[in-house]
This record gives structure tokens, C-alpha cells and sequence, in this order.
């Protein structure tokens, strides 16, 4: 069924204010998100905190069961934290690496994984190995097949970088690693809400989320799933507590069963509500007719973008997403976001710290990103369009 | 000045619902707070997260602006995090461990700090070593200065526990520390709010708290400071990201200098504007004031209950803090936690995974918690006493 696209804008209040082209930053909830959160407050506000969470359980947990029906895996495998970052280290630090253990990732890789990824290099002794792109600009999966060894232990890919329209093609490189030993993190920052994402279709065993981008939930908010078979080879994650771990002896806390062990015991209540409604939504409105409107939304953008002198899209890969990135010769991306923004058109801009091990050697600076998602229109699209054009070279 | 008590309640929407003896748990939030967090959501549904940050920065830095007023130190040593435990994570995970390296640490050690500790033993090779108490219950500070030697490089201590009413000298133990080059972590979890602290005259280089308690803020936020000296001596906490360091060579992120290394840059923004708010509020009534009232109606509660037959009370220590824990011969503690819910009257309870290296060893399986806060009556200490005086034994 089509997407009704004036009931979901009229479920988005921030629609009748701007055209928020800035989904992969944080997109604009729709009013069930907003007000199951500032309910859920204004109870702990009457009630108390422990209170109302042992009040709302069922109202939390229900956040485990529709990550489940969106992305697959069982309930018990998801947990939730309080940012992509957080998710993604819950996974990556619940790992141990050996002296010489190596881990493969790709030029896409985002600036918080690599904060996780040196860590391991530095305080484990870890070799971090860089897979190069193939000529398309997705990661290489011959060449990461051919690096793979008794010496590697992870492979980490993102599937649809911050910084472009990248679209990795993590399934084909779950494919590879099924029948190895080598564990597969794939972070699906933003790519869960804007693509069908399934972690048994992927084959992954590590794989995270955030709340505030496609899936529309609040800020603050994310969630991991890991495979039982990595649980089974998982120790505690950095930052473990006794809500996620046994403290059955003195100098001792055993993980618990599960990803739970993932999970603080301290959170943003109000927006693990939240995140569990947002996802429903995700769900209602249907991730395949979400997708192919995005498709051709960011195609209708970009089609615009590339017939225009002076502008050049970012863009690369075989298969692209809802991220348009683009430059205009002569104008600083920051400005342009800037002049947007007086035309109430909200864009944002990615810069080297996005993209270290990509952007530097193709000559990238920053770049302009427009990102799409199925609740703007076609005269947004357009208005940005206009808005481009009228830049003088 | 006095607090005007009927004014803090009417504040305080929750007064009229409930008589909150959790505030060791999470506090009521006056409702200066609340709304604070709901206009900010409110505002970033309408007009984007990213643009609601930027637009409000203003009201979002203050945050370390009220924490260096209340709590002492410079705004830009202070950082915004998501709870107490990522706070004291941020600062001990930015500490580099050498195989021997020794980590004293106290009996009143908290299960979410243990898993931080012990990771550092099992990844790092550090050596944890744990202080006795003194006769009073609180930690022996003559035995913790006469194992103090070359491979100490941390002293970790807890300041107000979590399980009882003990008030450790952390004062004290600082003035001891003061001219060594030991690294000094204090945990102010249960005493920021709650007590006057301060960074400086602790002497401590790290020192962490959370927003829910008896700061009366959001669930899911917290802080943590660190001395310029230890700053200098840190390097990236885990989950370090490109808002916390300059990813400034392709297998390098360099932390910022100052405390913003330990903030990430996805957070519960609304969340940080209602600290901020929730910081100032407890200025505003004044933290001399409330600590003398927490004193006087702890007292009256303590009071009450030791002249019980069959009560404990199982607080400890020279000093005693707001939280007061008790048992009752023949009640489990999670039953009378529930009769006394029967009466509209909220408390806690702590167990053995609270407490691993304390409780066992005093015969303790877990105890009632009745933390009072300024904002509770005597007549509500009292509706406790009588509560538990109909408990038949």
C-alpha cells in the first residue's frame, strides 16, 4: 500500500514549519514519539523514576519485540542504550582481542567506531586493517575476502555511511564470513528506518542502531543485537553494571545471558518508550514502501543536482541511498547550509572528521547533505533545487 | 534563609501524589525541570534536533556553568554525560594501566564502578586492591595511606554509598593524596545534591554524579569533572568520538584538550538543558539548607527506628548521610517495600549486588532504603515510622 503522505505529515508536526532535509542528523518524530515521551516524564514527575519504570515495563520492553518484527533476530538479542555510539561500542568492547588479532574495516568507517577500533589497537595490541573501495566506491569485497586470515578476528563495516550515498553491500560480504570463525559488526546507524535492514539476511553478528535518525524516535536513544553465537563469545562490554552482569563474587562480575548484558541500568526511560513507538510507526507505515520512496525522492534530488554547472555529487557506489551530498564550485558548504536555512530548508554538511580514510584522497573537503526521507515532498526536493540554482558561480 | 518547605512542594508536582522516600533512586523533579525537558522536546520535533541544538546552545552549555557554581572546578573541566556510571567511565576509562599498577578502592565500592575496575585488571593487567574499613564502617584511612606505595597510581572511593548511610572523608583522603602523584576518583553519585561537595576542597581528580537523584534532574544524564592535572595525564575514555577528539591522522583521534573529551555527541540534549535547570535549583534553595534539613529529617527517621524492637538499622560510619536502611526481624525487605508502596509511600531496597564487598561479610542479605530529600515532611518520616511499627513480628 502507498504511503498516505498527508496523513504522515499531518503526524509530523514539524512539517508545517520546514523542509527538513536533514534526516540522517535527527529526523522530525512524528507527534505519537513526542508525546509518548513527555507522558512518560510527566508520570516519573508525579510517581517517581523507579516507580513509573516498574509501572511501564510492559511500555519499555515492548522496544525489544518491535526491533525484533522490524530488523529480525529475537527480543532477547536486542538491548537498548542511549546512542548509536554507545551501541556500537557495546558490541565492539564486549570483545577481546590477542597481540596481532587482526580487524578489517572500510574507508567508510565513522569517527566514533574508529575511536573504538584504535582503543582495541592500542590497550589490546589489535591490528586494524583498512580494505580498500572497489571502483564503483563500495568497499571491496573481493579484496576483503582476499585479506581475510587465521589472524582476523572482526570484520566492521558501516552500510550506509554518514558522509554519502554509499550503500555497502553487507550481505554479499556476510555471505563470505558465514562459514568462517570471523566475527561481522555491522553498524546500521543510517541505514535501519531509511532500508529494509534484516540481521539474519546480513548474516551479522553485531549490529546497531540510533534512535533520532531514519527510525524518527528521540535523541539519546539506540540499540544493539548480537547473534547468540557472539554472545556465547562475549565477555562483559565496557561500562558494565549489575543490571547487565552477575557480581557473583567479590572480583567478579559475569556477564548475564543474552544482550541485556548490554543494557545500563541507568537510561533515558522516557525515550526507550519512545524508541518502541517510533518503531512501531516505522513499521506501520512499511519499511519497503519507506524505502522506495526515499529511492526515488533522493533520485529526483540528485537528478536535479548533477545537470546543474558547478555542482558536483559526492555521491559513490553501486547502489545509493537517501544521503545527497553534493559541492558547488565556489561556495563553502557551510554557507550553503547556512543560506538554505534562510529558505527554511534544513540541510547539514559532513567534513573530514566524518570521513578521514575516504574524503582526503578523492579531494573532499565538505559537502553539502541533503538527506531525504519519505515524509518530504517533491516540491521541497525541488525547493532545494531552486535554491542551488540560484547560487552564483 | 530557611527553605520554605510548602513552596518547594507546590513546586514540586509529585508532592501531592506520593510521600518519595527514593530519592537515593530517582528524586521527584521540581516542575521547572520537567518542563524545561518537554519544551526542549517539543522544540526539536517542530524544528529538527540538530537546529534545536544550535539554536539553544546557549541554554545547554550553562549546564557546566551551574555544575562549576555548585560544585567548584571550571566550566571546561566539566562534561556532559548519560548517566553516573558513564560519567565515572569517562573518567577511569581515560586512564592508561600498566600490568602491576596498583588501584585501591573501598568496601562501599559499587557494582557499575567494579566493572570499570575490573576490566582494567583483566584488559590492562592493574592490580586492584581493597581498603578495610575502620571501626566506625566508613573507609580506614590510616590503611589506605600505609598501602599507599610506587605502583598506586589511583585511589577510587565512593562518597556517599548507595547501600547505607555511611559518608566516606573524602576530604580527608584527599588531603593525604594531595602531594603524591596519585590519581584520585571520587564517585559522588549519592552525595552531589545531597551534601555540600566540592571538587577543590576534596581534592580529588575526578569526581562524577548523576542527575536523577538528589540533584532532582532528568533519569538517563550525569557529569563528571577532571582536574587540568589529570587531564594531562589522560588520554581517550572508551567511546571516545569525533566531537571528543581530532581525528587528525588516519589511524590517530587525539583528544580534545579540556573535559569535552568525555562528552559524546549524541545525547539526550533536552535532557542536558533540564540538569542545567535542576543544577540551578539546588543553588537556589541552597546546598548548606538542604544538607541541615537532610540531617535533621534522617535523624528523626534513624531515630524512630533504632528505638524499635526487631528493627536494624544498618547504616554505618562516622558520618551519616540521607539514606537510611534498615531491617525488620521476620520482613523481607522487598515485601515491606511493597506494604509501605500500599500507603503511598515510595522506598527502596539494596541487595548483595549492590554491595558484594561490604554486606556479606556484616550478615546483611538486603535492607530497606528510605532516602529522604529536603522536600519531605516530618509528617511523611512519621507515616514511615508508623508503617513499620504495624509490622507484626
Amino acid at each position: 500500500m502507498p504511503i498516505d503522505i498527508d496523513a504522515v505529515r499531518r503526524e509530523t508536526p514539524g512539517c508545517a514549519f520546514v523542509a527538513h532535509l536533514n534526516n540522517a542528523g535527527a529526523s522530525l518524530p512524528p507527534s505519537i514519539v513526542v508525546d509518548t515521551v513527555v507522558d512518560y516524564l510527566q508520570e516519573e514527575a508525579l510517581h517517581g523514576g523507579y516507580e513509573t519504570a516498574e509501572a511501564r515495563e510492559a511500555d519499555l520492553d515492548v522496544v525489544y519485540t518491535n526491533a525484533a518484527a522490524l530488523l529480525g533476530g529475537e527480543p532477547e538479542n536486542w538491548a537498548f542504550v542511549e546512542s548509536a555510539t554507545r551501541a556500537w561500542n557495546a558490541g565492539f568492547s564486549a570483545l577481546r582481542f590477542s597481540p596481532g588479532d587482526r580487524i578489517l574495516t572500510t574507508k567508510a568507517e565513522y569517527a566514533s567506531n574508529m575511536g573504538g577500533l584504535l582503543r582495541a589497537t592500542e590497550i589490546q595490541g589489535a591490528e586494524l586493517v583498512v580494505v580498500p573501495d572497489d571502483d564503483s566506491g563500495q568497499v571491496d569485497v573481493a579484496a576483503l575476502e582476499s585479506l581475510l586470515d587465521d589472524r582476523t578476528r572482526l570484520v566492521s563495516i558501516v552500510h550506509a555511511p554518514t558522509q554519502g550515498g554509499l550503500v555497502n553491500p553487507v550481505a554479499e560480504v556476510g555471505r563470505i564470513l558465514r562459514d568462517t570463525p570471523i566475527l561481522y559488526q555491522v553498524d546500521a546507524c543510517q541505514s535501519v528506518g531509511q532500508l529494509p535492514v534484516n540481521v539474519e539476511e546480513i548474516g551479522c553478528d553485531i549490529l546497531s542502531f540510533t534512535g533520532r535518525k531514519y527510525v524518527r524516535g528521540p535523541r539519546g536513544t539506540g540499540m544493539v543485537w548480537a547473534s547468540d553465537a557472539a554472545l556465547d563469545r562475549m565477555a562483559n562490554p565496557a561500562g558494565v553494571d549489575g543490571s547487565g552482569a552477575d557480581w557473583d563474587a567479590p572480583m567478579q562480575l559475569t556477564p548475564l545471558p543474552g544482550a541485556r548484558r548490554f543494557e545500563p541500568f541507568e537510561l533515558f526511560y522516557a525515550g526507550k518508550a519512545g524508541l518502541a513507538v517510533a518503531l512501531d510507526y516505522v513499521s506501520s507505515v512499511g519499511i519497503e514502501e519507506i524505502a522506495s520512496r526515499n529511492q526515488r525522492l533522493a533520485g529526483r534530488l540528485r537528478g536535479g543536482l548533477v545537470s546543474m554547472p558547478g555542482v558536483r555529487v559526492t555521491d559513490k557506489g553501486l547502489r545509493l541511498s537517501a544521503l545527497v551530498t553534493f559541492n558547488v564550485k565556489g561556495h563553502d558548504s557551510l554557507v550553503i547550509e547556512g543560506l538554505l536555512r534562510e529558505r527554511n530548508i534544513n540541510v547539514s554538511t559532513s567534513g573530514p572528521m566524518s570521513a578521514r580514510l575516504d574524503f582526503p584522497e578523492r579531494g573532499i573537503d565538505n559537502v553539502v547533505r541533503a538527506s531525504v526521507h519519505y515524509f518530504n515532498t517533491e516540491e521541497e526536493i525541488d525547493a532545494v533545487l531552486e535554491a542551488v540554482g540560484d547560487l552564483r558561480p
